[in-house]
């Protein structure tokens, strides 16, 4: 049937990068965390993993609050680079030139550049082994007041991107619309 | 500055649109989950947030096994179908033309057409509200042969998509490369 065995692999198409952002050591600090998803709806809330020895995930043990800043394609530089420094050496926020905004909770640190922010309360820490899935509730979302169309978020002024690892490690754009979503497979709804 | 606030928003760019797949009363069925990421590494984990009522979650919680199934763009309507139908009315496996194949678990079926799939044994189960969150052990990992470029898998070869719920909900190709990951953050690591 022309199927390879990997052997266990975290293998995921597609991953997103985003901006993790706690305050730690009462200053704001980002890591980039492409381990990071919507896992409820009502109330919302989102998932992120991090590795335990991570500067960030100091932070949000500690105030149990953090926010997911989502880049768009312009901070392709800076969201790479909080992936591969720690806050522990460098100041990150000073590096990237973040302008860091808070909103209702006091210690989720915001990016304004960033187009999207939602601010999380910590409802669950699962260790995972070389991980904590922290659960978090998201208590507000913001948007850049440029990212709407007709009052929605639009994607294509958002400008998003995924993470890819395999075959290289790298960042592409969102391309193509395919096809309508809960709409094109209604045709074979009927055709059954 | 710019932000408009939304109020607690599930919001989040890139998601995936993966078919997860259960044994439901001895009859493999998948169901399309965007809510599904990686969450650990060592083991590797993934985790898939499913609706309380949704008929492939009672396989999964009766066995305590489940397939991640990753398609590519040409199973795009059979991705969407299996998002709109539910496996208590429907055999989507028969609509959807699914070649359904078992590996090392007995009960974790499988979907041959889509390239990348994943085994995996249930390890936590959270009740998170409308949601249950699985996080899984992956056990094996499965990549069709033809997807591979010098033994790896081909991002270019596999052709996943995104899902997009704003401002219209649609599935968008992955496009254009931005830039290399874990590389070009360097350059401002450099400069400070």
């Amino acid at each position: 049937m022309g199927k390879v065995t990997m052997g266990p692999q975290t293998l995921m198409y597609p991953m997103p990068a985003t901006l993790v952002g706690a305050n730690v050591n009462n200053k704001p600090n980002f890591m980039t965390v492409a381990w990071c998803g919507i896992v409820n709806s009502e109330p919302p809330m989102i998932s992120v993993a991090i590795r335990h020895n991570r500067y960030t995930l100091k932070g949000i043990r500690d105030k149990l609050i953090f926010s997911v800043n989502i880049p768009s394609r312009d901070l392709v530089k800076e969201t790479d680079y909080c992936g591969i420094a720690s806050g522990s050496k460098a100041n990150k926020v000073e590096v990237c030139q973040f302008k860091v905004f808070y909103g209702k909770l006091n210690d989720a640190p915001l990016i304004e550049q960033c187009p999207i922010n939602l601010e999380c309360k910590v409802v669950h820490i699962l260790d995972l082994g070389s991980h904590s899935l922290i659960v978090g509730r998201i208590e507000e979302t913001y948007i850049s007041e440029n990212c709407l169309t007709d009052g929605k978020p639009d994607v294509n002024k958002i400008e998003p991107f995924v993470y890819t690892r395999t075959p290289s490690q790298q960042y592409q754009a969102f391309g193509e619309v395919i096809a309508k979503a809960h709409s094109i497979g209604a045709e074979l709804k009927v055709s059954k």
